[in-house]
């Protein structure tokens, strides 16, 4: 944590428990300079912290004062409750037309799935992939078929480690991005016909690949914060001949919920009463804000019946298409369907960012991008209080760049999308995320971009039109 | 065609058309030198082309005489005759237990599937993908999503039209391989159950890509130089309900046929009267010998309905995974279920590989290659002249780098590829190359490394072996 964040932080435990009551004027920053012996560019950033939580207000001339705004205390969303019968899935035309629209405009680019590229350490990247794709044995091309690259997946074991989930080196099957690692789980686990168990909302990529698989969707109530409802599950599973489960247990797309670990570890236990096999879509886990890489599912696996998807997409190098699968017991499957799909991933993109991982830039490159994404989501919730009407709740995620408002029951997320991106804002509306085209009072909003004035505006314009 | 190329040519009519008569002494290096006003190098290495294609042999001090090694007619491999009926198809365990056993041992390549990495530009590659990379405006990475790069395309569609093919920027589509394309044509095309007409030897990753998708095969009877029998095709139409073509109209792979122009216009309109989608696998096309690359059937298409897949993956940049399919009315199906199954093809290796094809590297790499792969070819029908006993046939393909031995009835190619591999020799046997196990008594031999003695050593042993 940096030194401001220390200093906001305490300086908020100190609202939030009272010692600083509503009204009560703040230090000054010269005076905090003075006293705590920091710099006046902490303090200021410090205070903008405080300011971007609502915790403080500055009145003109005056100072900063104690504000009561934090306390309005915004709700959570509610539980899903979605119906106990699976259902086909007939939503891709619905997504590719939001996908297709969004993209055509140059909207502000709330709805988008992609944090902005420029969070990213594009130079280093390229210099990197430059130099291995020089200093590359030509007959790795003809070699490195799947599995793929013996010194990533190295790495990619090693960086499992750290988060407390052993994984062994080969357990995991280098994939053209984390979607590809999760199609290929679904289509070595499933056939045609097939029931698996999803969470409500889920991804709608999720959505899609279930529906070109030809298979059934079993939603599960899903908790906004906590992720999947264990207890739903178990009962699911004893009504329906589940074949497989995809969860997103860390930040998921788009409630933002992380399954508590020990929520984890009973989902596989459950599990694996059942020999069931959880596709754990896990892109997002290394965008956490707190102190440690939450832990994945993955780590409770002692059946090997947990297939982890991960991806370098989101928190290194988006577009270079990169994703893994620790598949557990079905490596071998996933690696031959690898090889009848796409054969292999590229192996220059394989090479650069392996060095990149053997080299120190990653972790200090991620501590940035997580500060970065935790400031910008402040911003945006702070905007969102300021803006948003009536009785709305709010999902806010210790990670990822997404929240999550449910709006009042009658309001209308596909006329609030069309009427947005009519005035140049793009905006996720819940239906996307439902095999049922459920959630219609529903909004993803995304975070993932550096905070400027137009997205202040964008977001009052979402509130005018709720 | 370079110089020594020329004169060899014209010294092989010479031969061919009687004027030098077998036994004859054909002029020395020194005396074509003086007459012809060429350069000792360029008359050696028209000698060793000569050589190689046992139109003239060596006397030790003697100098070269007209042998008749080149008059041993070696016939070619039958038309394949394949039942009429379809059938399902499980050769995957066959194919896979092939590949790694190939793959596992450090054996002379003559099984491989992949020429030799050494004949690639990989330091040009490198260069160009680093600065590539460089200067890629990260926002290309969230916008670039299927089709794909607009330059990348367009250099694409610039190539076409030199193969006399007129193709549209916006018919293409990016894809992570040829392998891709060909999968997503599938995927777009059929349902399970569905028939799919396939040459018979096929390319055993059609095999199991039906075999993935639940599809049914029906074998055409293929014609070793000609490729597929467009009468027998008319009638398997006939009889069946074939809901798309999957061929490989120049240099197929195994048999090295290439359908003559006249064939391919008639199989596009013939397929057009009943309103069948051609799967056109062309990864090979740039690899002919001649004068110019043989016209893609999808130059006659006039119903968009040949979907024609490339790669670069042959003939610039293995390893890579770079191809696209140039899909006609399919195009928009294609993009979605390419946004579905892997998103996107990484995009610093979209950049890198627009920039080679923008600037001239290109063209002038092929023509090395493809006399380089046309040497080797050489030497190795060469070795198998002189190292294959009994009553065995030949196809001698313009381009690619596979030859195709059909050997005496009764011979087993599984059993010589197995004894060959322990003797760290790979070959390819038939029944790979089929849905029924057929082609016992058949080889595919790769030409695409640099000729060693090994390499001769190694077609000696599967001499003795058959």
């Amino acid at each position: 944590m940096t030194r401001y964040h220390h200093l906001a932080e305490e300086l908020a435990a100190l609202i939030t428990q009272g010692t600083l009551q509503v009204g009560d004027r703040v230090p000054s920053v010269r005076s905090l300079v003075r006293q705590r012996g920091v710099s006046a560019g902490t303090a200021m950033r410090a205070y903008d912290v405080l300011e971007s939580r609502d915790l403080i207000e500055a009145r003109p001339r005056s100072g900063y004062y104690v504000s009561d705004r934090w306390r309005r205390q915004v709700p959570q969303p509610r539980r899903s409750r979605p119906p106990r019968k699976s259902t086909s899935v007939e939503v891709s035309e619905l997504v590719f037309e939001i996908l297709e629209a969004t993209r055509h405009h140059q909207a502000v680019p709330l709805g988008s799935a992609f944090p902005s590229p420029h969070l990213f350490p594009w130079a280093k990247l390229a210099r990197t992939l430059g130099s291995s794709a020089r200093h590359m044995d030509p007959w790795v091309t003809v070699e490195s078929l799947p599995p793929g690259s013996a010194e990533l997946r190295r790495q990619i074991a090693r960086r499992y480690l750290l988060s407390g989930a052993s994984v062994q080196t080969d357990e995991i099957v280098i994939t053209s991005g984390a979607l590809e690692a999760l199609n290929l789980a679904l289509a070595v686990l499933t056939k045609p016909g097939d029931i698996v168990a999803i969470e409500s909302p889920t991804f709608y990529a999720c959505l899609q690949a279930i529906e070109a698989a030809g298979l059934k969707a079993l939603e599960i109530p899903t908790h906004p914060t906590e992720g999947v409802d264990i207890g739903a599950l178990r009962q699911a599973i004893a009504r329906h001949d589940i074949r497989a489960c995809w969860f997103m247990t860390t930040f998921q797309n788009p409630l933002g919920a992380t399954m508590p670990a020990e929520a984890k570890r009973e989902l596989v236990q459950l599990l694996a009463e059942h020999d069931i096999p959880l596709i754990e879509d896990d892109v997002y886990a290394e965008l956490y804000f707190g102190d440690e890489r939450p832990r994945p599912a993955k780590s409770y696996d002692a059946k090997g019946l947990v297939l982890n998807c991960g991806s370098f997409s989101k928190c290194l190098a988006p577009g270079y298409r990169l994703g893994w699968v620790a598949a557990g017991r079905f490596v071998r499957a996933i690696q031959r369907r690898k090889i009848m799909s796409s054969l292999a991933t590229s192996i220059p993109v394989q090479e650069g960012i392996a060095s990149m991982l053997r080299h120190d830039g990653f972790d200090s490159h991620l501590a940035t991008l997580r500060a970065a994404l935790q400031r910008q989501q402040q911003e945006v919730v702070r905007c969102v209080k300021r803006h948003f009407p009536g009785e709305y709740r709010l999902g806010v995620p210790q990670g990822g760049y997404f929240i999550w408002v449910e709006l009042e029951e009658q309001a209308d997320a596909m006329r609030i999308y069309r009427e947005a991106l009519a005035a140049n804002v793009s905006v996720a509306p819940g239906p996307m995320f439902s095999a049922r085209r459920a959630f219609r009072n529903c909004l993803r909003i995304n975070c993932g971009h550096p905070f400027t004035p137009e997205i202040e505006r964008a977001i009052a314009l979402l509130g005018r039109l709720i």
